[in-house]
């Protein structure tokens, strides 16, 4: 399916861009399913949080209202949503005249082995350290060297995912994806005040997990929380969840609280 | 004048560009006089050790000669290239055969006002702290959302430049520049191993200066350290030197070593 600028099919944008200048902008990766956005409450709260923190003046009922349409033509697949400043002259500040750029683009879901969703996956230990940046993070935005660094620090397909520490060596996340510890019955995951992208299925499993009898809590995590845990699984808003199997020399089999929130979280990216 | 995107001429670029999703890639700002890239080898030297450490495999000799043909065409002005990693699918794992693109972008040289090199400029203090982050250290990549958020903390133009420093509150450089301090006729700049951008004119500086008979210190710097300089001065490789005269309550007058590097960088932009 083409991609669309502002509501238009295009396929560039223009160097003047200061998405491409600075990676000054945001974006969503949403599954669709049957023409309609998964999640799409959560994404939308996150991108206004964003333009919020990042001062950047989207029209927002034009985004839902635009994404909304592609998503019907598109049926099922992967929407990828990028809304930068827009465009300016050199230099970092901000034009006062510059409006926001939609860009909407398609591709069809991952064929990820089904192994993955049923028996598990297997983390790579990522060198790379995620900095501390309050003012960025939890958001999903365009300055993203660190996850492409992580994620060229393995090619060896065993490895379906890659572990994430901050500089201090809190256990983060993923490098695409949440990371969730059940210990005792409860459902942990790291702070994200510091660093890290805070997913929307890892918001929605928040929300959801309480409503199942499963108590949450978000606070620091280390190596020994991780290697302490009974049940480990990564989850993000296209494939859901994956149980993890391993890390370096820590193994888990998936748990009955895994399973009960992978089910929550098909039925999430389903309805 | 016309960009270029590979040697040819280009208004756009691919919306798979990596530059545009991640900012996966590197920039270098350079002034141009009479149809010469200034301070051309130690942007080369940089932008080397960026697809070093990025592992973006460019074609250097192919970069140089583009640059230069480039420079000659504009003649007088300011020429940006941006090196992306190049284009591919969603996903942060770089596609096996991307091939890295070469945009050349030129703009005139900014009107700045000549007061700000003969009577200094006033320091903002800038609220946004730089992350630490030593694998991206030094480096003049496309994830500039920090400077862009400084940037922005400042409409008035009282204000030439922002100060900014890093999360422990240690003093590391401007928001487009590099800060440099005179202490009992020693330079002293920030170390750059854990954020900030190495700036060209910052490296010459330092090299020229001991054949001028001006020591040099490459530390940690407090606020305190600037607090106690005798001279303060920034640079970048466009308008060479901006003595400083004001920053908080602290005031400087431009002194007689600002003023000896201070021809020693205009020797440096035009030779």
């Amino acid at each position: 399916m083409h991609s669309w600028i502002d509501g238009l099919p295009a396929d560039a944008i223009a160097l003047q861009s200061r998405g491409l200048a600075y990676g000054d902008g945001l974006f969503e990766t949403i599954g669709v399913v049957a023409g309609r956005p998964s999640l799409l409450e959560y994404h939308l709260e996150r991108l206004a949080l964003g333009c919020q923190r990042l001062a950047i003046s989207a029209d927002h009922a034009l985004v839902r209202a635009e994404l909304c349409r592609y998503a019907q033509l598109l049926g099922d697949g992967v929407l990828k949503l990028i809304l930068t400043r827009g465009d300016s002259q050199r230099g970092y500040a901000a034009a006062a005249g510059a409006a926001p750029r939609r860009i909407l683009q398609a591709s069809p879901f991952p064929a990820y082995p089904a192994a993955h969703a049923e028996q598990g996956v297997r983390l790579f230990a990522c060198r790379t350290r995620l900095a501390e940046q309050p003012l960025l993070a939890g958001l999903k935005h365009l300055n993203r060297l660190e996850q492409v660094l992580a994620r060229n620090e393995w090619q060896d397909p065993a490895y379906a995912e890659g572990l994430m520490c901050d500089q201090s060596g809190r256990v983060i996340e993923g490098v695409y994806s949440n990371l969730f510890l059940l210990k005792d019955g409860v459902l942990l995951t790291a702070g994200l005040a510091r660093c890290g992208v805070a997913g929307v299925m890892r918001a929605a499993l928040l929300d959801s997990a309480p409503d199942h009898g499963i108590a949450t809590q978000v606070r620091d995590l280390t190596l020994q929380d991780l290697a302490q845990a009974d049940e480990v699984f990564l989850c993000n808003s296209v494939y859901g969840l994956w149980p993890v199997r391993a890390f370096e020399s820590l193994n888990w089999s998936p748990g009955p609280l895994t399973r009960k929130l992978q089910a929550i979280a098909r039925t999430l990216l389903d309805t």
